[in-house]
């Protein structure tokens, strides 16, 4: 194992230190930073990327690298080859100027977005909205691609995706997902679990009881801590921490939170131990890593069986629940509302907004839509999708940071990460054919291992498709997510 | 400011953004890090260490600074040339082979003495403590010399300082101590306070509030958290943290150990803002540093004024002291004991320690003294210094770690800090006439101010010898702090 790339490895493994230090550094000034520190850390920040930058631009790592594919390389060492290959072509695409100017204006244009959102005045935004989009198109063009600017967006953001997936897809989820709403009618109101207050050092004793039967290695190789938006993040395989909140209402909110970050923690903790400290320890794409929290949080955390297996935890710490039965928490677990806010979603109808945006995305970069007309686009779409209608900017196209950061070809992940989950899911109940009643006793050690084997283990040794294929015998393919909500939210929906 | 050397600064802040890197990563392997990472944060952190080398040593940077000493310069300018060039001296001295060498053998010797204190068998540390002496002295010899080789392990740890110097301080306080010592005849025995229990809670409250009462910006420029050693560390003028410990008895152990780190915090964070992200943005040595913590800890914490001062806090905190006299706290806060372990040595006492640690660690160097006959000489100097004598190398020659990590030439800092405090408080009173009344009100706003134009401010700007200099108009000397010793404890232990 890397017999072959030595030389490569012991280079990649410096940049790899910056990594860590990065890491740290984000997490640090989520969780514990004091806050005029800000100043210092920024500096430091940017110090570190440019230094990173110019490890993976060396010129002896490129040589190094072209030597080494002339060999024969097993599954590691090419993938070693293939990630530092396409970070180093992406570096070298974007000339410097371009990048300092997407910095520049994104740094501006997310105080400015928050100051729109606030005033609710798209207007404010718009002149940045539109640089952005410029910006944007330049860097596709920068980057290369075959058939739509676009696709090199996707690929920057999921390695190897393209429009014709993301078309592919979300052509078939599209009117299956409206099908299954269209199908559930009663629900829409609000669910008194949805107001009640709970205490915060209950709620932080109950996640922690829930993390500990799932076997986070709290303490070992992982921790818990608050912030404002919840994250996982990776300082290496022996130390992955997880945030979650705590809003006082509505305690799904930070139950699934810790779920959702512990799949994505737990992803990274059972990357094989051979790939520490080397370019392949990280989780391979947003779309994956997004398909195992989604598994954790809704396959896993929103089923019956779940619910059944920690109804004792949660009555024990929270005692509002004292004479809540198993059907109607499941049920809080599970309300499915149209609602103007991605965020605030529920599984059913979180895609269609996701379907918006890239809709909205491609026509950006496509220059079918003006940024002029994004709000009224917005709003048309909402309704025609949703059946509700934004009656603010703020609820309606300013509802999101990721285009004022420059994120144009991220959303996509998020829904891919919820198809993938579905499909793991179904492979898995092959293999794992009692799989509810193991989940009904809270007995995960074969779903963590099948995890490991088919995903975990490999790092990002090989790329998002190649794994999907090489795990499952087959493409990423929405039957199974269309096929999972038809089941679960007919049946919910029907007492 | 900085005009003739931006080139250089440019430079600098690359390695000073590593800097605040490392600094985290070693905050947070105190303070958070899951105890699995050790092994990836080993990895990351030499890395780091490596490449800040790299930076270091890299020519182009030499040769700025060659070009920028033949111009006429300020004293910033010339306190960055001075930091820059003494490091790049210092990396520039040492062999690759020696340095990497001298990493191994005390990594392995700090388990071997853990191991060897443990067992009280110093047999087994003796071999590796030979190898040090050998490897320090090959250190001296490559750091280079004018009188002794000690010089060159001195000038390591505190830039500029020379045996003779130590010799000078140390030879006028030994008699000077041991005079005021032997008038010392109570207050041998236990006070009833040092084995009472304390609440933690209550306890970390007590400290929040004192540390509120002195300024410390908690939250936006500085944390407090729990370490197992008590330690301050600083990523930047406007992020520097400290952290205690809570045994749970002997109170003031907690107290007087955050008032210290207190103490190293102020130091930084009262660095002029036009230093931040530069080389001279933190204090200039270990021995200045200390003289900060020991002011606070000693000077302020331990004065008759300052119990007034908190008595009530320390009432409302600590139930136990109710009923108990501020007269009676200031006797158990300034305990006279001759006793075996260094750390818990009294501020009489304390620089006997040093003074013992000093003459070995030159015989070791001279070769005057062999590493078989170090504990017999310690033993002998302990009888000789205190009157006491250790029944085990636990108790005597094991009991630093300081050896084993290849420290040699750093415990003479602590003393340096413990005689400047002295000398500080001295001018400082001439200055501030009324600084009894003001310790008295918990007033500390000229004192803190006082502390900045002569020491904080200037950060690395001058030399630790120039420093005490400019501020003071004089050398360091001694008789400040005996004068302070000799008048407080004869009137302590006259009641």
């Amino acid at each position: 194992m890397f017999a072959r790339t030595k030389e490569i490895l012991k280079k990649a493994r410096t940049i790899w230190a910056l990594d860590h230090a990065s890491s740290l550094m984000d997490w640090d000034l989520e969780v514990n930073m004091p806050v005029e520190g800000v100043q210092e850390r920024g500096i430091a920040a940017s110090e570190i990327a440019v230094l990173r930058q110019k490890l993976l631009l060396d010129e002896e790592l490129s040589s190094l690298i072209e030597k080494a594919e002339k060999e024969e390389l097993d599954d590691y060492e090419r993938g070693l080859l293939r990630v530092l290959k396409r970070e180093i072509r992406i570096a070298k695409s974007l000339p410097p100027d371009l990048v300092q100017e997407l910095t520049r204006v994104t740094q501006e244009a997310k105080v400015v977005w928050r100051e729109a959102r606030e005033k609710d005045d798209y207007s404010k935004f718009k002149p940045y909205l539109e640089r952005i989009v410029e910006l944007e198109k330049k860097v596709a063009d920068f980057l290369g691609y075959e058939k739509h600017p676009y696709d090199a967006l996707l690929d920057l953001h999921e390695e190897g995706l393209k429009t014709d997936d993301v078309q592919r897809i979300f052509s078939s989820l599209e009117p299956g997902i409206r099908k299954v709403l269209s199908k559930i009618t009663n629900f829409y109101g609000k669910h008194w679990l949805e107001e009640q207050r709970y205490d915060v050092e209950a709620m932080k004793l109950l996640n922690l009881e829930v993390l500990r039967i799932l076997g986070y290695p709290l303490g070992s190789r992982s921790r818990i801590d608050v912030s404002a938006h919840p994250f996982t993040i990776h300082m290496g395989i022996r130390d992955v921490r997880i945030t979650t909140r705590y809003e006082g209402y509505d305690f799904k909110r930070s139950f699934f939170s810790t779920l959702h970050e512990f799949g994505h923690a737990l992803y990274e903790l059972q990357v094989d131990d051979s790939l520490m400290a080397t370019p392949l320890s990280k989780g391979v794409s947003l779309g994956i890593h997004e398909s195992q929290s989604r598994f954790w949080e809704n396959m896993i955390g929103r089923s019956i069986e779940f619910v059944r297996g920690v109804e004792n935890i949660l009555k024990d710490k929270l005692g509002f629940l004292r004479d809540v039965p198993a059907e109607e928490i499941y049920r809080y677990f599970n309300i499915v509302r149209p609602s103007l806010i991605r965020t605030e979603a529920d599984e059913v109808t979180y895609n269609l907004h996701i379907i918006l945006r890239f809709k909205i995305e491609f026509g950006m970069i496509d220059g079918s839509i003006k940024v002029d007309e994004i709000p009224e686009e917005w709003d048309n779409l909402m309704e025609e999708l949703l059946g509700i209608r934004p009656e603010s900017y703020r609820d309606g196209v300013l509802q999101d940071i990721h285009w004022s950061m420059g994120d144009i070809g991220y959303f996509p992940t998020y829904t891919l990460g919820n198809v993938i989950s579905a499909q793991i899911r179904e492979h898995m109940m092959r293999e794992i054919p009692d799989l509810h009643e193991k989940v009904r006793k809270m007995d995960f050690e074969q779903v963590k291992e099948y995890l490991k084997e088919r995903i975990h283990r490999w790092g990002s040794v090989y790329s998002p498709k190649e794994l999907i294929k090489r795990s499952f015998k087959e493409e990423i393919r929405p039957e199974p997510f269309l096929d999972y909500l038809e089941k679960k939210y007919l049946s919910v929906h029907q007492n």
